[in-house]
């Protein structure tokens, strides 16, 4: 009864390619616009900021692009991942389901981010680049391309959001145990920090603030470009390894999912886990239901527009239609800082507009009592930002239990929470924020909306 | 150049017995002393603390004991645990040498004390024993058991050194995740911790006076049994599946280590990779360098003496003959807080003392120092425990390199830091304290030891 199961594939079995769900769907995505012309942008509008593999998987339509081998060679370090039957957690809920978590937290940054890193600097490193930009939040994305970066010797330079910057001093650490440069966002480094500077000295920073910052540097500097933790096609892509490896681990358990479940920020984990499956129903295979879970208090998903957005605050980027709260929209600071974003990955904007994945929206607080509770029973302490798939799982287990029906539910537990135990000390103390948006913040961001197509 | 190579067991490779070192050696262990009559002790003697299997096994002098089945069972949440080969390490350093490391950080609580945890849970909750108590410096060791006891359901109560207490809250945290209950020691619950706090309000606390305030709750409640992370016997053979499964990974690998290194505070990681490699030798096998390494700042097996002592501050538990730098001795502070304790196991002592093995010091900046270069080849960022074990291997993979001789190293890194990141914080400020031993103290404390045989 306190057996653990767990699912370990040899290394042989890390995925020989990334899983491309463009070639299955139903309808192709939207174009992506340029931010000037409000024409759709082709490969060379991307080239000052990313090397052209990169731009070319971005805008691939084949299903299947091959992994290199020198990526593989380092996945071989944590993958493939175990996928873990949560026997103790379905004994201590009392249901009849059958919970299985894949677990991500195993990589050497504790979540799924390397797995696009290391990609992502492998292809920097082949186009000559020299240094990489990019912005974190919590932390989880900095430290992961940090990790990248140390592997190919290319230099980092991490933008991260001032809040987490001051309230996150151990990622910032971990970001220089990997020889990292952190700089507070906004900063005086750039034009577009000093513009936020100079209406508020001491501005919070956001992470759109943050992406204009890491962008302008990679577009200024030709040795350097500029690397993305979420939301592009190429990011997500590269997850896909997540959702092939537990097809193959679940069928060493001779089972699959009923339900399968991930957080949603960016939309990379989730589309890493969620992507294999609905692809595999595409072709007609077993039918699945796929949830994604955000926080209440920036619900993208659940509360946003579908419509074209700039990514970034300074509105540099491209615009991409996808679910937004607007570009203007400053979520109420809350831990789970992975999950803060304004947007949401197209793909995955476009997969909830085909009908093809749920969402869900859970506040903070139920949240951290589910991962407490799951920590109780497996053992692994789960980030914030996975805390909200794990409360999703255990609510799909509840359900099974009051309907008397034994289904299968999958989630993936996207990392620990070792660097975010301050939020396990608020919400143990009650002093965890737990207030959902705000609506008129939400209403005047969305008015704001760029009018495109 | 960048591979990551990894050698992975089969679950069905979890080792299926313990390693007693005691059936091998060419000399028995000293006899441990009652406290009160300094006569040699009984299995009932132990009984107010500890379950009759342990005691036991405390005692044994088969050289195999079976491993239950409940406790492999939650073993495989973790184990068998992967042993790496440093090739990016190697790499950095232009060494000629085959660095190895078997990586325990991957268990639940991020280091190899679960392996114990566990086991000591199960054998208490089997004599019916409700509740556990121990003490804990770090961290690492109260962790690993609120875990185990959350696993079999027993309420675990953790005595944590107060200067611990207070600079690591999001270890507590954890402890607290895990459900556990977790004390600032001197405390005032006991008298132990009450005839301390009389002398002094602010006792900073130590390991010798947590042990002392866990034993007395243990002794004095029915229903509850103690604890211990390191030093006892029994401890360290349940430690040994880490050599074991080392020496089957290597053989994976066609290799066999010239060098094994641990780090030793109580001495069971290092017991843990270390005795089935000595036990190896003894029984004919090859030849192999055995290292235990310490902190300058408390050089138990460099500089204390070899004599009976007690195993606390308050000299509740027996006498046991040691390597100890006398009950008294309080290290100056440093971060490495599984380094603290004042004696080593007298296993790892009497290997010692029998030329079985060497030991060395380290001071902490140079152990930092290599940490980080560890971090940044290998991408796992150590514990500052395990960083002593880092800065002996490269330091013997830079003597292969300067005698042109490509000797095999190995070595355990026992967990991770990622609880322990304001060490590394100080660490790049240059605040880092850096201190050796008091002299004078460490005589004071010596000439204290008590006499015996």
């Amino acid at each position: 009864m306190n057996d653990t199961v767990k699912y370990v594939l040899d290394e042989s079995r890390i995925p020989k390619h990334w899983y491309n769900i463009v070639a299955d769907l139903p309808a192709p995505p939207a174009a992506v616009l340029h931010p000037g012309t409000r024409q759709p942008i082709g490969p060379g509008d991307l080239a000052p900021l990313f090397p052209m593999e990169l731009i070319l998987q971005e805008v691939s339509q084949e299903r299947e692009i091959e992994i290199p081998g020198p990526v593989r060679a380092v996945y071989r370090q944590w993958r493939p991942s175990p996928l873990f039957r949560a026997r103790r957690l379905e004994q201590a809920l009392g249901t009849p389901a059958r919970i299985y978590y894949k677990y991500e937290g195993v990589s050497p940054a504790g979540s799924h981010k390397p797995n696009t890193a290391v990609a992502q600097a492998f292809y920097n490193k082949e186009a000559g680049v020299k240094r990489l930009t990019t912005e974190t939040g919590a932390g989880q994305w900095g430290s992961s391309l940090a990790f990248a970066g140390q592997v190919f010797g290319l230099e980092v330079k991490v933008f991260m959001v001032r809040v987490s910057y001051d309230q996150k001093p151990y990622r910032r650490a971990l970001m220089e145990t990997y020889g990292a440069r952190c700089v507070p966002s906004p900063s005086p480094e750039t034009r577009s920090g000093q513009a936020i500077l100079a209406q508020r000295a001491d501005h919070p920073g956001s992470l759109g603030i943050a992406i204009s910052e890491a962008v302008e540097v990679a577009a200024t500097d030709d040795d350097a470009k500029y690397a993305l933790g979420s939301v592009l096609n190429h990011v997500l892509m590269h997850q896909t390894i997540i959702g092939q490896e537990a097809i193959a681990q679940l069928e060493m358990a001779d089972d699959y999912p009923d339900v399968v479940i991930g957080c949603a920020g960016g939309g990379s984990n989730f589309a890493g886990i969620a992507f294999p499956f609905i692809g595999a129903k595409l072709r007609g295979g077993p039918g699945v239901r796929v949830i994604a879970v955000e926080p209440a208090a920036c619900p993208t998903l659940t509360r946003g527009r579908y419509a074209y957005d700039f990514g970034d605050t300074g509105h540099l980027t491209p615009l991409v239609k996808m679910h937004t709260l607007g570009s203007g929209f400053t979520p109420p600071g809350f831990h789970a800082g992975g999950l803060r974003y304004h947007g949401m990955a197209p793909l995955v904007s476009h997969c909830l507009d085909l009908g093809l994945m749920e969402a869900r929206a859970y506040r903070q607080n139920e949240v951290f009592a589910a991962g407490v509770q799951f920590a109780r029973a497996e053992g692994i302490v789960p980030a914030p930002e996975a805390n909200h798939a794990v409360k999703c799982a255990i609510d799909e287990a509840l359900a099974c239990k009051s309907e008397g029906r034994a289904r299968t539910i999958l989630f993936n537990l996207s990392g620990h929470g070792h660097f975010d135990m301050q939020a396990y000390t608020d919400f143990f103390s009650g002093s965890l924020q737990d207030q959902a948006y705000d609506e008129e913040e939400l209403e005047t961001a969305l008015a704001a909306l760029p009018v495109a197509t």
